[in-house]
């Protein structure tokens, strides 16, 4: 089930970048949850790509319900979301058949899947497929938050710019809405400028986005494999460009001293929390009752205009390539509503396993 | 499954720090490995504790083979491997009970259990359960050597002391031996008078470690939930104090262009390379036959014997308490050995999905 | 993942009696097997109800394919196979929303789902679902094929008429021609009688279904849980209305002795075969070389039009209906191939654990 | 995960007839449930043999708790239960290495595992295995038991001897302690009779086990896969010798019109109920109130002492012989309560699944 993700909430991914359709099942939502197309399209639609820093490929995007919807709700039955590929333009990647792509998953497609890889338009392996764990993350955000807890992503840095920290409306209104998803409006600008230099050379850039959950209960998480660090990280992963993942801290506590990692526990409220969060809100496997925190680093967009070294694999001979087709500079912006979907996906899960929301929603 | 972990080799742990004893059950290894408990033991002795800047917690750490394996083979059974708890002093933690340790899953763990959590050394939550993931990595470890694949992990940096790249001899030599596993003999000076000085101040650090795995043949992956490295992640967050996970370039990545961030392809030997491994060997979740190379942080130790700031969950009123107990004022060195096991066991999985190894081994 | 069966090749079916459509994810296929909407159509209009003992619901039941295949062949990726709902008359339905059918999942599918349940047609729990088992079933036919494994069903009992043992060639003829699914064309034409008989007495009958898979590699089969029998059986009464399944001699065996029931090993063309076949082909939750034998009850269709008792769970009073809505008075032949693909669906996955299936089929 | 069943309580067993010991670790058990090693030894004591019908091995099949329970409750964390091997005599299976027992898994298991496989005593296939089902099944009884479940399986035929059906009382009282297990004592005799001339004669005989589950709450199963019969039916498949599964009127619903078979619901004291049971509890794979009712074929012994033909594998020539080891006449009575069991571990998963079992039970 390598196309399967989650153990009570699941959801099955199918679809390429220029076949048919690309759509998703979700499985195990309980019955009751209103559920709209307009509502899953309004989540998708923040994956668009805005310009001037985005591919042409002009999609639609339009979202369509194909099962386990009745009457506007949820029925307990496993939910199958479509969108239909329009803007096909397969042309280009007909010529590069043979000249794997560097940083594109062209090569290791091919050694896999053999002459039968859908290499068109990176077929299977296409960032357009994310746009399925989109639709997945529109029904757990909805379940999610029948429980209070709110999930947000939004972009910290491109091309080396880095945001200053904003408060928690600052973040909700500009990681949806904000070209870059980002919370702060003057780094926006100087990423701006970072992209559209790349741009202009032919070139590409990466940055690191950050993912908060918050009001998540304390005690989700199944150790010692199903951890929620280990099942998040698993979940970012399957977006393609993430190269690392971390959580509060991270790699930074590898400098610190043990006195300064640790999160001391105090009462405020009547509640116990930490006045720091550099556990990012988990302690082994397990929530601790802060936010969620995570933060994932995205590579370069590998797809640049650039002439660049590679192989024909046919021939087994040197090649160069300059990779035409409709790309963007900079891909962080539109992974961000991913992130926010793969960790919903993944909190979703675990607050099932944990009897958090009941079979029938009423 | 929650204790699980892995499809078609699938390891299963049990067993608790002041318990009887911590266990593990090897399922889907194929007949026919020869395997000792010698072949075990060996792994699970580069655990053990090296002084100075260790435990004083003495245990012999002896692996029985309950099942699984006859006439010095295994059989395709389920091989259950054993280490007997003796060296146990609960005293201290009978005195901590309602007073979580910052940094530790004292506090999850009673959200999540209640009372009846064994709290005893951590508990479940030791790092002491990690020697059965030693134990599961070295059947691993000796399957993948039937098809070439060498798995090294080694210290790369400590309280903020980098180690500069080492060639593969001198990190398998030093991987093992060092008192560190730190390729970089010069650094590790460094290293070992940093955690002196913080031990000597009651405190902790922590560091990096990275891991590679050699000859892996291309192809081996499952995207797109599936992939290379959502599952090693998976696997290298279920050690405890590992806070992040990145892959090849990883973070760094973010700050480069993609012209810089592109591994060219190139034919060497006949052979499709890579003339840089910004990837870490993976590409669309996929090997392409370059080294795996991941890189884990290690939070500092937890147990600290400086004062800290807590709260008695039982009276719900602010606490200060010092972790006296017998623990390491650096883990990553000893952390090394179950990068090594869980990069192993993961990939065994991977190339038992691939169809590379065998039911029966002859 | 209350909708996937499978470990390795994982169908995931989703779709209403009603609603839009019916449809399943196949995941785990190779790449490179040639695979037309003829050839799944093909399996699929085996179901199709044949006068006169059949529903009149009109569905043409068109296959489309809206992933995984590229040029012909399959690409790795996960195919989803589509039927759209046409000819649907809720109208029946709605009227008896709140009068538990008995013998159907209306009961207890209102207790599970609430009101949220799509309740037309059956919804999610009508036989029409099987169709999407029939889909996958063909690509898994497909693939045991290349093995040289060969599933056939049949009918060998409808309404107390036994069919007579007959050789494979008749039962590869009529299997798939004969009205009903019966090698035996004289028991046919009584078991046709009974069922007009029920009908006219607008009730209904019962049958046992066969399926053998011939051809079999000795070694297919997981133990101790993940038998073939279990796994079988499994995917056996997912299908609605069985309530049996037996292997070899079945129920049977609990009459015999043990030296009446033990099969007796012998050497035949320089191979070992049994002299009978008690076991089904199956010891110790393995093939063993033999035919792979397997019997299900399945029981009368519910959907009877004589009075029947019931309850208004809505006012909580006892009611009485007559069903009308468009039925089989014996589902047996429509069920036959159903038998046959969940047998090839769960054959195909043992055989790619085994590694009889590569990853690419060349 | 050959060696593992179940979702969220999950069961891995391990261990060979003739080896070490046999084991089985329990995952997802909730914290707080009290357990004892007395709790778990009552229920195997209902396993052993009870002479005169049955082996002369005289094993004490000691309990022994290793993780998992601390204090005297379960913590959350995965239960190892343990039993050592004693009375080992394996001097019979070396002279029978290469000759395969008509009945048993000594020839599928050297196909599949080669000569690696650990024949002895049957090994991994022995019936013996069956002990740490029946470990876990007591576990899974307890929980059940919060909620009000009862489990109860006993003999209702043996050599063709076929029990009269009786009330619970009579049930409950010679389900545990008859020899048999069997709630008719004057059948009891008759199948003593039965068993003891198959005996003098070398020979076996099989019979049928039922299995009731009473108050088990209406909603439990997840269709369409995970279906309430499908899973049971897996479970109970896993027990050697079980060559048939059926539910309610099962095989002999196929003799039936839908008028006779279908359930007429009614209320009584204010309830819905069915006033028949053929559909044995369970309605579109979920349970509807009723008890589940379950039927298990067990064949005849297949280690008998008659002389029987079989094969020389090593050197592939006709051979004959004569099983002596220690074996049941018939193994009927022995199988009821891992019947028991295993019925018990699957409800205990499904309801687990629908959130009537708490993590912490207080």
């Amino acid at each position: 089930m390598e196309n399967s993700f989650g153990k009570l909430f699941t959801i099955t991914s199918f679809g390429e970048s220029h076949g048919t359709c690309i759509g998703i099942v979700v499985d195990g939502c309980p019955a009751g949850l209103p559920v709209s197309e307009e509502d899953i399209q309004r989540e998708v639609d923040k994956r668009k790509p805005t310009s001037p820093i985005a591919t042409t490929r002009a999609e639609e995007d339009k979202v369509e319900i194909l099962s386990g919807i009745f009457d506007g709700h949820t029925t307990g039955a496993p939910i199958c979301l479509l969108i239909w590929n329009k803007d096909i333009d397969s042309s280009e990647y007909e010529r590069g058949r043979f000249l794997p792509r560097p940083g594109h998953a062209d090569y290791t497609a091919d050694i896999k899947y053999g002459d039968f890889n859908d290499f068109r338009g990176g077929g299977r392996f296409s960032g357009r497929i994310t746009a399925t764990f989109v639709m997945a993350g529109a029904i757990a955000k909805k379940l999610l938050n029948l429980i209070g807890v709110e999930v947000l992503a939004y972009t910290i840095e491109i091309g080396g710019i880095k945001a200053q920290p904003k408060g928690l409306d600052e973040i909700r209104q500009n990681a949806d809405q904000a070209a870059l998803k980002c919370a702060d409006p003057e780094a926006a600008k100087e990423m701006l400028k970072v992209i559209e230099q790349a741009k202009g050379e032919g070139d590409s850039v990466g940055g690191i986005i950050e993912g908060t959950a918050l009001n998540v209960p304390a005690g989700l998480g199944e150790p010692v494999f199903d951890t929620l660090e280990g099942d998040l990280a698993k979940a970012l992963f399957a977006i393609p460009a993430v190269k690392g993942v971390e959580f509060g801290s991270g790699f930074s506590a590898a400098r610190k001293r043990g006195s300064e990692n640790n999160d001391p526990f105090v009462i405020r409220d009547g509640k116990i929390v930490t006045t720091t969060n550099n556990a990012g809100g988990i302690l082994g496997g397990i929530s601790n009752g802060m936010p969620i925190v995570v933060r994932v680093a995205v590579k370069p967009t590998s797809s640049i205009a650039k002439k660049q070294e590679t192989v024909n694999i046919e021939k087994m001979e040197p090649a160069s390539l300059e990779v035409r087709g409709r790309h963007d500079a900079c891909i962080v912006p539109r992974a961000v509503p991913v992130v926010e979907a793969m960790m919903a996906v993944t909190l979703c899960d675990f607050a099932m396993k944990a009897g958090l929301i009941p079979e029938v929603i009423k």
